[in-house]
């Protein structure tokens, strides 16, 4: 299964009751269909998971497997600490038609499972028991822990963990795991800010939650790359440098959540205890987005 | 509602199929029954609840409820990294007589939650929702943050957040939350380790996993504490601080079941990826454990 | 050589072209000297030793071993990232009749040094070639690295290694090296706003920046510890809570000197990057301090 | 004064006394003469600088003035933590013909140093008072500080700030200094396995302890980006990809210089407490160096 070009991990569009909106996730949705993104990832961290029940997540997936136009890819994420309940999830998302499941570092109890021989444990486990092929993903800014490259690499020999999706920033990082991992082993960026570089040192696709807001821009640079016009990637790398760390790294889901009201999407409200992005930080990203469309 | 004593987060055991195992759950409860423990924490940390499905943790609540001694205070571990899902966890808890729930801080989004602002509506927005009182839980070795003293501090205010479990181990922290949180308010120490300089300088109660295998002795140092024999609280202290160390920080929850089991408890195995302790570190815990019984 | 009771690490006086003031420090000593401080270290992170040339230290050990009076313990500030270094400084220490010398971490190049192997290499190098013993300083707020309990037992083995001074404020850790130490090493706490509990664990003695400026409240905790009148203790322990904190963690150096302006002693400007603290620290310390004398 | 291209931050030859090595720093100035390397950075990190008293820094910049050939960019490593030291360094640096001096973060009291205000403060009271250019340096792997995009952008104002050295390998962070700092600013990388896509967003030159044992391979790469061949480019970044970790991150100096044992220089042995490579981790290196010409 092949990963290349931009795929957005999708924001939950919420009601001001809190409760999941079908309405507004199919109008997402179906503006994204317009584009060439590659596939949804459903239930990422940017899809606020870790908020999310169980039936609410299941409940997205098969909305969007429902709206997603045909040939986007979908793509669920589905890790949680324990093997058991990651497979479960992830054999629930294969239901719905999904082709591959993001799968989170456990982070949890650090002492035991901040190692190789637990992530190696961890993600084999789940690999051998679930139908559809996961990929490893890295967001140590979150977890507090850092798979290493060796773990992915050797990680890599597994026929049914096809990716990484590697969002530390860490370049040298991901330039080791193109180097040495199994060939056709797929590496992701995770990061827009250096989404041209990253390119450049071998990464074939990017899961990227500014792609939300802004998925022309993503996919700009990833059309220039394919076609060395190297100018313009630079250029676009340039233009969205500014809004893609506010969206992000500064005011996170609540941020992204207001640049796609601007953009023409639904955003909304996060849910408690995130909340919606300050008066001023709205003026950020309002001028950092002028120039950039959803 | 007092806090005072000693509280074993316990342990959720399972059956060699991973499922509940509600004989050995009766077992163990029964057990710590005859014991002058406080009462019992059901899904913390120590009890795998990130491991754990809603229904299982219900299912715990339920059945804990059921076996535990009259005057056995219950309390339930509900924090969710959602307000919403907190709150309604934490109602559930109630409608089976638990009469107090600890609250984890809200930890993976770390740039928007790890502030003072978001942990304070947290914890308010929580504590405004629900029927029975809540206490803070910091664990920062898991979760990646340490809520400040000053935050608690300003959350002691709230007439239904009434302690604080502090499992940093900092006892600076400790010592400034006691001098300076609302009279009444409890500080609880997480720390078996250090549990008589914590006493000493004004916690009054701890919530200690170690407990889970060695109720005795950290009732002796509770005891001597209450009676003014520093002596003997030193002396057990010192007796349990190998012991103590090995099945927290060292071996976790796997070296913890493993000592349950040689004292005369239920332990059993983990869910993956945590797995059954070594057979080196089984053979230190015995060594450990020789002399303090369960 | 014994190191009870409370020694502060000596502030450097400088004059107002930032060279080194000898008339204060001759009026610091002797002030400090109508005490019962059991000596002073010259040259510590406190006395701005990392702002010295070595010219200056030397100095400065020749001037205080001038002014002191007889019967306080000299210690010497040697620690530098080479054994070469170290070794050198502490034997110029001892031709001036210091009595022993503290030697940090080396910690620069972390990949290399932040492993016992190294450690106990560099210690146990350094205390092989001087003429005085030495003790472990180990302050991890500023070295960015904590040498481990484990590697101070072995280290305290060696003859010539005497006492740790442990700033890190870890209890537990104080704990394990108090238990597990050769007998007759000597645990020095490094943290004022947690002296009586390091007392209580077992430290015998305190080498404490808050010393400076109001060595009475610390001797205070002391001889209360001594006499066993532990509220008495308690109580020294929470009046300066809030001062210790101040001049140490919060406002460092600048503070400190201050505090010492304001106590009779002569505190002064600290060297460039640090500056004096700004008129709202000043005030907070005033108040702090207004019932702590020097 | 421009700083593109390849500059080896060199090492500090000792003899087996542990003494400066005159005669084989000549020899390792001269066969560097040869290359097209830019210049030398004298007691830099790799230089074992916080191994050196003054008089051997003095010695070292006098030395390497006298070997280097003409058109060879001179350029001392002279920061230390209080302003007046490292003036007074860069300042006698100067007198011997020094073109700019390599000024590292202060680091040592955090509390009061990490932040934007104090580095700012450091860096302007330094290049006001220094005749010649100085560059920021940044390596947070060794100070445990990592000073901001924000600051060095607002320090490219100064006119006697010239460059940053950036360490940290944060690709994103040295994007954005290309972007944001004043025009001329120049930003040089510190990361010889990420060198070429430092290159590609911007960096104008590199300052590279894996230069002094293979300066050829890392020209190869500068020349291939200067002339836009890509393909060498990503050739020859992956040929240093394994030997440029094991001489910096993995083994350090002591490994650096066994590599250039291999090659042609004089590595010899570094002060305690670092120690000679391993057996094993010379195997290594005379693995990855195999067809690594010096």
């Amino acid at each position: 299964m092949k990963l290349h070009g931009i795929f957005p991990p999708i924001v939950t569009p919420f009601d001001h009751n809190g409760d999941l909106y079908k309405a507004k996730l199919r109008h997402n949705v179906e503006k994204w269909n317009l584009t060439t993104l590659g596939g949804y990832v459903v239930c990422g961290s940017t899809g606020e998971s870790v908020m999310l029940t169980t039936e609410e997540k299941v409940q997205l997936w098969e909305w969007v497997a429902e709206f997603a136009a045909p040939g986007k890819a979908l793509i669920a994420g589905t890790g949680m600490e324990s093997v058991r309940e990651t497979v479960a999830l992830t054999n629930k998302a294969a239901e719905f038609g999904y082709k591959a499941a993001m799968v989170r570092t456990p982070h949890y109890y650090k002492n035991l499972v901040n190692n190789a021989d637990a992530q190696k444990l961890f993600f084999r486990a789940v690999a051998d028991q679930v139908k559809i092929p996961i990929f490893i993903y890295n967001w140590p800014q979150a977890t507090g822990l850092d798979i290493s490259a060796e773990a992915v690499i050797e990680l890599s020999e597994h026929p049914n963990i096809i990716a990484v999706k590697e969002s530390s920033g860490n370049i040298e990082k991901l330039m080791k795991m193109v180097r040495e991992s199994k060939p056709g082993f797929q590496v992701l960026s995770g990061s827009a800010p250096t989404l041209w570089p990253c390119f450049i040192v071998g990464a074939v696709g990017a899961v990227l939650a500014f792609a939300n807001a802004a998925p022309y821009a993503t996919i700009a640079i990833w059309e220039a790359f394919r076609t060395r016009d190297f100018e313009a990637a630079e250029d676009w790398q340039n233009r969205i440098a500014h809004a893609s760390v506010l969206v992000t790294t500064r005011y996170g889901i609540p941020g992204l959540k207001y640049a796609m009201d601007l953009n023409g999407y639904y955003g909304g409200p996060p849910r408690l205890p995130l909340t919606v992005a300050s008066p001023a930080a709205k003026k950020e990203i309002e001028a950092a987005f002028s120039d950039l469309k959803g």
